[in-house]
């Protein structure tokens, strides 16, 4: 499998279906037309061993995982589309087929999503790397939403529901056993993130004060919130949204669902912080962008020492301060 | 070193000079305000043990030479500036002052160039791994070489000098032996590449067709060129300008020059074609913007099997044709 080959594959298997792609691989550099006079870049890389095994993920799931974690973070932003670029490391013994998959895969989720890879990168690594380039586009920054933005008696919600992602992969690694249809579920949780694009946006627009995506788990990533903020996110362990089959699996892995739901990471669901007078405006907003999803109100936001806090007395977190 | 110092580190090694940069290291995503209303984005990535191994580089050459390769991509389109995003995979045992170093280095060879790095991401890699994206930024698409402009007639340039990469690393792989200057300079062309931003500039306003950084050599690059453009490359090699040093160091390799010239890799010049008409007009350009470095003919563009070429009879790459 030469390069050249895998270049004239990414021709095939991309569409170019968006007219602001001028120019895109097989030059030495993507020309796109800004769909604003602002741009919203983000990069985010996978590794196998670090954050995937291949043993446990198909190449379809390695591409999508890959794309998914990077819109992520334009969700997180309040930004609903843009363009990708893909950085590839392909370990010898790959075989184009396999890579034409992860490609593949990755195009079927940018083009449900609105997205266009407009370019990237192969080369040769002796470890699979996968890493992805974002960027969207805005003529107004201030409607951009950042991390430091939270203010002392906003109420902080989170979409979907947590810790899915975790006891997916607990149920990939055999250490635990649900009945089938409730492990697909949660591996696909794993295996299938979806980047909150539409809900991300109408966050934005609803009056959502600060956001996050929750890649390193709830503990860690509304932590920075809280530091970037200068606030403190109080939250109930007892209040996170858990997936159907998360209290079993937890029982079985010996930990309150809470704290899994807290610390398991790549959920790649938003953290929100929202005024209380805008609290309506907001739930309606997420549900009318995804009426499968729903916005969980965990806590809210003091003043007090930057970061964030778990108040529930049912679990090892309790009084936890979660400095970063 | 966990992710996060580093992530604190980079806020305080990147200088956020330019205004246009709103949001950067720190949160979910870098808001930068576009100096134009098309973006022209690459991605180039470095894998130990297949673009450098680290017994043979500094961290600060690596962070250099990474940076500088995709900066070159930018320059080989006309782009002079822009933002650039380092993502990083390091391996275990990597100390906290030997990253600084390597994004020391690459924010200084950004402030020299006028380009911002303003964002990236750190993650565990069982591998080293540096991956660039670049975008720069433009108001005319047209102003933009590609690859795909060279028209039967034109002339074929490249700038500066061919084949001293190659000798470099064949320095420190202990094949040629040199006296210390010459080591030195042939050295710092592998390790301490310089992305042609300013000239890449002048060869577009002089009115350049078609444009290719030479990266994998340029018996490949130029192939590239040929075949997008629908023209063949007709070259000499024994017109392939060197530096001081190579006809020695090929004398020990046992191959012709004008061979690890065109085949080297690496150097990071640029290759341009240009109506013959245009001729003084690029010259005088290109040593405008770089007083140090002029352009040398090496052939012309012909109709005829697209591709490239090799004219000169010296060499085992006589009549080679070169289809990609």
């Amino acid at each position: 499998m030469r390069e050249l080959e895998l270049i004239n594959d990414l021709s095939r298997l991309l569409a170019r279906e968006d007219a602001r792609v001028i120019r895109w691989v097989g030059d030495d550099a993507a020309v796109v037309r800004a769909a604003g006079a602002y741009s919203v870049t983000s990069v985010d890389t996978m590794v196998e061993g670090v954050h995937f095994r291949r043993s446990q993920l198909s190449w379809a799931e390695i591409g999508h995982r890959a794309l998914a974690a990077a819109l992520s973070d334009l969700a997180a932003m309040g930004l609903d589309r843009g363009e990708a670029y893909l950085a590839l490391g392909l370990p010898e013994g790959v075989e184009h087929g396999e890579c034409a998959e992860l490609i593949g895969s990755a195009q079927a989720l940018a083009a449900r999503t609105g997205c266009t890879i407009a370019g990237g990168d192969i080369t040769r690594s002796p470890t699979l790397v996968v890493s992805v380039t974002v960027t969207g586009h805005t003529d107004d920054p201030g409607s951009v939403v950042t991390r430091d933005g939270a203010r002392p008696g906003d109420l902080v919600g989170v979409t979907g529901t947590l810790g899915g992602s975790a006891a997916g992969l607990a149920v990939l690694d055999g250490r635990v056993r649900l009945a089938d249809e409730l492990a697909r579920s949660l591996r696909a949780r794993y295996s299938r993130p979806e980047p909150r694009l539409a809900v991300g946006r109408a966050l934005a627009k609803a009056g959502a004060t600060a956001m996050i995506d929750l890649s390193d788990g709830l503990a860690t990533d509304a932590g920075h919130l809280g530091l970037a903020s200068g606030a403190r996110l109080e939250l109930e362990l007892g209040r996170l949204p858990t997936p159907g089959g998360l209290a079993e699996a937890c029982r079985q892995l010996s930990v309150v669902p809470g704290e899994l739901a807290a610390t398991g990471g790549e959920d790649y669901e938003l953290c929100t912080c929202a005024p209380l007078s805008a609290r309506s405006v907001v739930e309606a907003a997420v549900t009318q962008a995804d009426p499968a999803l729903r916005i969980t109100w965990i806590g809210r936001v003091i003043q007090g020492e930057p970061g964030v806090s778990f108040s529930d007395a049912t679990s090892r977190l309790a009084g936890f301060e979660h400095a970063v």
